[in-house]
C-alpha cells in the first residue's frame, strides 16, 4: 500500500531495539512536581507550619461553562494525570530548586516535601472521553491536605486544554458526519507540546488522523499528509524533470503526448512538479492544486498526470484546495473529474461553523483539514477548570462568590447520570449516603435557584465518579482508542437538541435534597451581609 | 529575605550535584526530527527520487500580518530553532518509524535521512527580541532542498507562538509601563510545554515574573506566587490555628486583642487563614482578600494582621484581588490603607483594554497577575507564520496568490532598517547587489502597489539579517535576559504612532528596484490569464 491521504496508516512502534536517539517519551518531559505555580508551594508551607498539612482534605475539579457557546464538554487528560501522581516525587534537583528559591524557610520542610508520594492521594472521577457537564466533579482527590492541594496546577494544566480542544473536535466531528477529518495544527499550536497534545486529543474526540508524525508514532495515531506549495514552486519547467521509467514507460513523455487543448494551456512548471510527485507516490497522487490557478491550471494539470497514472495500473488519490471559495471550487473541480472516483480534500481557514456553511452550499469534499481553528480553539481558547476545596477533615467547605453561579457545591459527593428510555434526562449530585436508584423517584434540585426542581424516576442510574487511583494502585489504564470509542459512544446517546450548533437545550446538572441543606447551611454561615450605605 | 510577591526570587541552579529526577532539558522532549507533518517526507522522497533533493534551495520564513490589531510583532524562538538545527539527525528510532509509516519507499531514501544533518543548513535572519514587520525575512534558510523542506513545520511551530506571546506581553508592558506584570497562565495554557513557553517568552516581551517554578528554575525567571482561595477555605474557625509564637509572642492573641469595631464583623474563618499565613511568611504576607467581600471582610482582616506583623518588627506586603470590580475595590481599598506602603495586586480575566480602562479610571494597582488573556492570546491565538521557498539553484522563485498581498517576494534578500534621526523610518528588502547606505538616497517601492514609492536618506541604516548558523557553526547565542533587554530597547526607539492600541500607523516595508524587478518579471511569466465567461 503507498503512502496514502485516504487509508491511514497504522504505526506500532517496537521500542525494545537499540536507538541512537531514543523515542521520546508519550509525556513532556517538563511534567514534574516542579511544573507549578509558586502560591502552591508558599501554602503547603504555611499547612506545614501550622500543622494542618496532614488534614484529610477533599479537593474537586471542575468547569462552570461549557466551551464555544455549547451545552457539553469531553474530559480529556486523565491519563496524563495518572502518569503524573504515579511518578510524583521529589528528587535532588527539585529540592535543590526550591531550596534556593525559598531561602527563608525551614530546612524540615524541605524533608516534607522529600517525603511526598502521589500513593498517598485518592482519586474518583470521570473516565477519560466522557461526555460531561459544568460543576460535575472530574476528579475528585483525597488525601492529605498540602499534597492535594500541590496537585491544583498541573491537573488543571494537564486537563483544561486537553478537555478543550477534544471538546473543539467532538463539535467539528458532529458537523460532518461523514467526511473525513484531519488534523493538521503542527505549526499552530503552542509549541512542540501544545502540537503533540491536540494532535492526541483532536483523535480522541473524533478526528481520523494527523498530519504530525511523532504524535503518530508515539499514540499510534494514522498520519496523513500530501506536498506543500513550496514543493510545486521549486520546479521551473519541464525541463526540471529527469528521465523517470514507471512500469518501464517514460512516465513524462507519456503525460506530454497527451498534453493538448485546454491542457496545453495550463502552467508547465506545475505540471511538472505534478509529474515528479506521482512518480514517486503513483499510489499515493494527491496533487494540491491551487499553487497557481485552481480550476485553468491545477486541476486540468491533476487529471493529464491522473489519467497516465490509470493507464499504467495505479490509483491517484485527488486533489486538495488550499485557498479560495472552497465550497465552489470543489463543486467545479467535481465536474470536471465527472465522477466520485477522485477525493477532493480541502483545508484552509475551517471552523465548526465553516463546516456547516460549506454543508448548506451542497460541497463535493471528501475530506477537511483542519489546523489553526482546532488546535488554537480560536473561538475559545481556554475552558475554565477550576480546582477546589469541598471538605476537610470530614467538614464540608464552600468557596462564596457575589455570583451565585460560582459558589461551589461543599462536600463530597458522589455523581450520577440518570437515564430515560435511551437518553441521559440529568446529572444528580448526591451525598454519600443518598440512595439513587433506577425506577426509583428522586427529587433533583437546582443548585442556586429554589424554585427549579423535578421528580425524576430513571430507567438506569450510572455512577460517573469511578475509582481512578487508590494509594499507589492505578484503576485506569484506558487506552487512547478506548477513550476515543467512549467518547463516539456518548454523544451518540445524548439527545440531538442539547449538541447543536445553534441555541442548544441546557442540560441539567442538580443536586439532591441532603446536598442542597448542606450548601444552604453554609452558605448563610459563611456569606456575610452586605451593608448598603 | 522572605518569599516575597514584590522583590523577584532569582534562581540559578547548579546541576553539577547529583540528581534523583535529573533537571529536566530547558527544551521539550518532542522536538526531534519526527516533529513534523508527514507532507515533509512525501515531499523529501520525491525529491529524493528525482533526484533534486542536493539542489541548492532558498526558504525563507516570515508572516503576512501583524498580530492583535497591531503594527508590530516581537520575534522570538529563536534560540530553540537553533538549537534544534544544532542536534538535527536521524536515530534508529526516528528511522524504524518512518520505515514503518512508508513501507513502500525505496531503502535507500532511509540510509539517505541518516546522512542529513543540521550542520548542511546556513541561516541568516533577525535577532530574538528583535520587533519585525510583515514579509521581513525572520529566517533564511540555504541549504539542499530537501532538507530545507524539512524544516518547515519544526520551525514554524518553535517561532509562531514563541513571537505570538512575545508581543502580546509587549503589548501589555506598553500600556501599563510602570505596573509590576506578573505571568500567571500556566494552568491555561496548551499542556506542560505551552506553560513554559509562555512564561519563557512572556518574560522576553516584558513581564517581570512568572508563578511558574520550573520556568524560573529553567530559564531563571523571577518567580512570584502567593495564596490560593482554598488556603481561605481550608480554615473552618479561628480554633483552626495552633498556637503560635512569633519573636517570642503569641501572634493569633495579638491579633484578636485588637479585634472590635468594624474588624469583630469579618469572617473569622478568613481571619484565621491570614493569621496563618502570616505566621508562616511574615515577610511575605500578601493576602488575597475576596473569598468572603473584599471591603467588609478581606482588607479589615489584612489590616489587623498587618499591623501585629508590623508592631513586631515585619513588613506585610499587601493584598490581591481576583473577582469584582477591580479599579474601584483598588481604590476603595487604597482608601483603607491611608497610604502607599502596602502593594494592591489584581488578577481576574485582566487583558490590554482592561489594563487602559483600568487606567482611565485612576486605578491603585501595583501589580497585574495576567493568565488567560496573556498565554492563549484570545485576541488572536495564531500567528500566520509561513516557510516560502524564494530561490532555487540560483534562480528565484514565486508563490502567486489571488491576493496581491500573499504573494511572496522571490530571490535572496537583504533586509535593511532605514533610520531618521532617531527612529526608524522603513524597511528595505534588497538585493544583495544593491547597496544601502546611511546618507545617501535610496528609492524604496511598495511591493505590490505601483504607485507607492518614496526617496529615503537615512541617518543610519541597519542590517536585519544577520548570520545565525554557517554549516556547523553557530553564531547566536543570546540568552534571554539579552533578548529581553533587546526587545525592550527596540520597542523603546519605535515611533510611538506605530505602537498604540487604537488605529495604529502602518509601518513600510518596501522593496528596491532591484527586487521590484525580480518580482515583476516572475509574476508576469507565471501568473495564467483567467478566462472570465
Amino acid at each position: 500500500m503507498e503512502s496514502s491521504f485516504i487509508k491511514p496508516n497504522h504505526v506500532s512502534i517496537d521500542t525494545t531495539e537499540s536507538t541512537i536517539i531514543g523515542p521520546p517519551s508519550t509525556m513532556s518531559n517538563f511534567v514534574t512536581p516542579l511544573l507549578t505555580d509558586q502560591y502552591q508551594f508558599s501554602m503547603a508551607y504555611a499547612y506545614w507550619k501550622l500543622g494542618t498539612h496532614n488534614k484529610p482534605a477533599e479537593f474537586e475539579m471542575f468547569f462552570r461553562k461549557n466551551p464555544f457557546k455549547g451545552e457539553f464538554t469531553v474530559f480529556a487528560g486523565l491519563s496524563e494525570v495518572l502518569n503524573f501522581v504515579e511518578s510524583y516525587k521529589f528528587g535532588n534537583y527539585e529540592i535543590s530548586v526550591l531550596q534556593k528559591m525559598f531561602p527563608m524557610w525551614e530546612l524540615e520542610f524541605f524533608d516534607y516535601l522529600r517525603s511526598l508520594s502521589g500513593d498517598q492521594l485518592t482519586i474518583q472521577g470521570a473516565l477519560e472521553g466522557s461526555v460531561v457537564f459544568p460543576k460535575t466533579p472530574l476528579l475528585q482527590v483525597s488525601g492529605p491536605l498540602a499534597l492535594c492541594q500541590l496537585m491544583e496546577t498541573t491537573f488543571l494544566n494537564l486537563c483544561g486544554y486537553a478537555s478543550l480542544v477534544a471538546t473543539n473536535a467532538a463539535r467539528m466531528r458532529l458537523r460532518a458526519p461523514d467526511i473525513e477529518l484531519l488534523e493538521f495544527g503542527l505549526r499552530r499550536a503552542q509549541g512542540p507540546d501544545g502540537g503533540m497534545s491536540a494532535s492526541k486529543y483532536s483523535y480522541l474526540g473524533g478526528f481520523d488522523a494527523t498530519s504530525n508524525i511523532l504524535a503518530g508514532a508515539l499514540f499510534n495515531i494514522p498520519t496523513k499528509g500530501t506536498h506543500a506549495h513550496s514543493f510545486v514552486t521549486s520546479f521551473t519547467s519541464l525541463d526540471d524533470l529527469p528521465e523517470m521509467k514507471l512500469n518501464g514507460i517514460d512516465f513524462k513523455k507519456k503525460v506530454l503526448d497527451i498534453r493538448m487543448g485546454p491542457f496545453a494551456k495550463t502552467n508547465s512548471s506545475e505540471l511538472a512538479a505534478f509529474i515528479g510527485y506521482a512518480f514517486a507516490c503513483p499510489n499515493g497522487f494527491l496533487a494540491l492544486v491551487d499553487t497557481y490557478n485552481t480550476l485553468e491550471s491545477g486541476v486540468p494539470n491533476f487529471l493529464l498526470v491522473a489519467s497516465v497514472l490509470e493507464e499504467l495500473g495505479y490509483k491517484p488519490l485527488g486533489i486538495r484546495l488550499d485557498s479560495g471559495d472552497l465550497a465552489y471550487l470543489s463543486i467545479e473541480t467535481r465536474k470536471m473529474f465527472c465522477d466520485k472516483k477522485y477525493s477532493i480534500v480541502a483545508s484552509n481557514d475551517i471552523d465548526e461553523g465553516i463546516i456547516m456553511a460549506l454543508d448548506d452550499q451542497n460541497h463535493e469534499m471528501n475530506a477537511l483539514g483542519i489546523g489553526t481553528n482546532l488546535v488554537t480553539c480560536k473561538k475559545q481558547p481556554a475552558l475554565g477548570m477550576v480546582f477546589k476545596l469541598v471538605e476537610i477533615s470530614g467538614k464540608p467547605r464552600i468557596k462564596l462568590s457575589e455570583d451565585a453561579d460560582k459558589m461551589t457545591i461543599p462536600g463530597k459527593k458522589d455523581w450520577y447520570r440518570l437515564y430515560g428510555t435511551k437518553a441521559p434526562l440529568v446529572d444528580l449530585l448526591a451525598d454519600p449516603s443518598d440512595k439513587v436508584l433506577s425506577n426509583e423517584r428522586v427529587l433533583c434540585h437546582h443548585p442556586s435557584v429554589a424554585v427549579k426542581r423535578a421528580n425524576v424516576i430513571p430507567t438506569k442510574v450510572v455512577q460517573m465518579n469511578v475509582p481512578l487511583f487508590d494509594k499507589g494502585v492505578r484503576h485506569n489504564n484506558d487506552t487512547l482508542e478506548q477513550c476515543k470509542a467512549r467518547c463516539k459512544y456518548e454523544l451518540y446517546m445524548m439527545r440531538e437538541d442539547y449538541m447543536r450548533y445553534l441555541n442548544p437545550t441546557q442540560y441539567k446538572v442538580s443536586v439532591t435534597g441532603t446536598v442542597l441543606e448542606t450548601l444552604n447551611a453554609l452558605w448563610q454561615r459563611e456569606a456575610p451581609i452586605v451593608n448598603l450605605s
